[in-house]
């Protein structure tokens, strides 16, 4: 059936002839950490987070949902843990879930204004993103951070306002923990 | 925080101060089997489904999501398998997730023509319901079908449909075994 993929509920991989793979290399990220210096030291091209996804509608139909596996690698940049990119959501007003499989971690949120609040994601912990709200995971434990996500398949994406004058605050390690801290701080 | 709760993966069980329980007992089901006689036997206080549910959002919020697990017992009235009340979105064309945890059965879909299919529900299995589709889940195992739910918050549900005109076909058990039948077959 074109409708159906399956998962494995232990390691959350997604698998089915519609499942799409993509990476994402350090790279790539180049702009989303604090530390430059930290960043040149360390290889470009390891991978920071894979997704596996399913979109059985085509980008853009109105009432269609995506599913997708992210699983994001441990380690820091400097004193930053790893993270995704993040991003609006293109139609401002659309939610997303993310339920962790696997790992610890955190999710940032941040709002139109720029105000950043950070909710912890833990294996079961089921987290809303509200519509409005720019999300980012990171990766603040030992293994790797894997969750699901199901989101609207109009959602779109605007990674663009998050490129260009990023989270107002950071995860970072402060004595051995994590800690958000704003931008201007680092 | 108000939009995290926690899930069980092994058992699907949600939990949270946000969650809502609900259960459906046989004898609100009555207009769905049908074997009446069969049905009439059976003690109608017997719960056959309930849900564990999300709504962050409240229903009908643009954008919004919901999520839910539904944990259906097995059994049968007459040769007809137990299964869920089944329904339209009011909004049409919402879509919706079903990703199952436990158990194995059915997943009945009939479209606006009436024209219904089924597909395999398994552990694991992540199965889409396009916008347009009835949707009703069926318990063929002889254990819980325990599987979790994302949906729009706007898509609504339109029960009427159903109530008035049933699926144009049932899932029954054919020399031990589920067949899909007709309903003008039954």
């Amino acid at each position: 059936m074109n409708s159906i993929i399956h998962i494995d509920w232990n390691t959350g991989r997604l698998f089915g002839p519609q499942v799409q793979h993509s990476e994402k290399k350090l790279k790539e990220l180049a702009h989303i950490f604090h530390d430059q210096t930290a960043f040149s030291a360390l290889p470009g091209d390891d991978v920071i987070y894979r997704v596996d996804s399913f979109k059985p509608v085509t980008a853009g139909t109105e009432g269609g949902l995506f599913w997708g596996t992210t699983f994001l690698e441990p380690g820091k940049v400097g004193d930053e843990y790893f993270m995704t990119a993040g991003h609006f959501h293109h139609v401002r007003n659309r939610a997303e879930y993310y339920a962790v499989i696997e790992g610890e971690g955190a999710l940032l949120l941040m709002d139109e204004s720029g105000k950043t609040h950070a909710e912890a994601m833990q294996k079961g912990s089921i987290n809303y993103i509200p519509g409005y709200m720019a999300h980012r995971a990171v990766n603040t434990g030992n293994v790797p951070l894997v969750f699901v996500a199901s989101w609207p398949s109009d959602a779109g994406y605007d990674y663009e306002t998050i490129a260009h004058d990023g989270f107002s605050a950071l995860m970072v390690e402060r004595d051995g923990k994590p800690a958000l801290i704003e931008r201007s701080r680092a």
